[in-house]
């Protein structure tokens, strides 16, 4: 797919933990890039395209216990193939620069790494859904999961509580995974130090971006 | 997983293309089975099984013309782990003999072949949802696509239309699909001549049935 390679538009995916400011920084991103005059598109899945929806509420709906993790797995996959053909795939054959929130290494380092179905499982699956179309360009938000969930606490006006560190572990997880990601793919990613207070975090995500384009 | 390999249940899969005559068999079969007294569960895709059942509404509704094949394979697959993950496992763990109607090598004939996503690239997503729960014997119905289609339209009281002509190539793909299908795997499947009289075909299919126990 030319449109992947950087021939007209721009694809361009941003990772991490939860807590790490991904969805607040790319909101500023994206009016800057605006102002810049840049045509950008902005979105995460299953951004309001009507079957990959669907597919979400399979995966959410609480009633659904029963989910095999394979299942959800391949659901997750099948939503992103949706969301690429309908949304990604026509604003990249337009020229726009397309600012996608979580992407196929999500699901490497959740799925694939955390709850342990496999790196390279995972990936199979997910390639089958997007074909050659990688984000060119990938901004890694790294966080210490303790830092991510004081932030996320401040947000919502609580302490830390015990649940919070039983998921810890997990976030740990979550974060050795998007390090085992980027090793075997590292000239895709640069690592946004997510630890420093918010509007730094803003500054170096928008320097990077700007750097490669 | 021990169940899949005979040691507790036994699972075999009936597969075919239209009009081969397989569900008329296979409602035969499970009956003939009960009566010599196997304990013996009849299903086939999504079964009953919510999650599977919500994911074949997405596939199956006929507002999603965008659906993408891509997509709509992930789901085939995640509606197939999810039925074996609740329904086909959980009567293999219990010793049951599991006839289930189509499986993986439809996927493998439909979409790998006739539609063109490739064989192995089907495999592999389907693979993930299965894992080693392979059936070990699989009974292929053969029947021309001239035929399958004159019984169907037999069935409804009409004669073969334009539409169907045109619709004969995508047919004959799929029958071409399940023949490299088993070349990969020759010794799972036992091919049953699906053109000969329906009491023919199953007395033909009990037989390999029978000796396969």
């Amino acid at each position: 797919m030319e449109v992947a390679t950087g021939k007209k538009g721009r694809f361009i995916t941003i990772e991490g933990g939860e807590g790490a400011g991904k969805s607040t920084v790319i909101a500023k991103l994206y009016e800057e890039l605006k102002t810049r005059g840049v045509d950008v598109l902005l979105t995460r899945e299953p951004g309001g395209i009507d079957i990959a929806e669907k597919i979400r509420e399979i995966i959410l709906n609480p009633a659904h216990t029963q989910m095999d993790e394979r299942t959800e797995a391949l659901l997750y996959a099948a939503a992103r193939g949706q969301h690429l053909a309908e949304k990604v795939l026509p604003a990249l054959a337009e020229g726009k620069l397309v600012l996608c929130d979580r992407f196929i290494d999500s699901s490497l380092a959740y799925q694939g790494h955390a709850r342990g179905l496999g790196i390279d499982a995972v990936y199979q699956i997910n390639r089958f859904a997007v074909g050659d179309c990688m984000p060119e360009l990938t901004l890694f938000f790294d966080v210490q999961p303790e830092t991510g969930l004081a932030r996320i606490n401040a947000s919502r006006g609580r302490e830390v509580n015990r649940l919070d560190l039983e998921g810890m572990r997990f976030h740990e997880l979550v974060r050795e995974g998007y390090q085992l990601v980027m090793e075997r793919d590292p000239e895709r990613f640069v690592v946004i130090d997510a630890e420093q207070p918010m509007e730094q975090v803003y500054q170096s995500a928008l320097q990077a971006l700007l750097d490669r384009l």
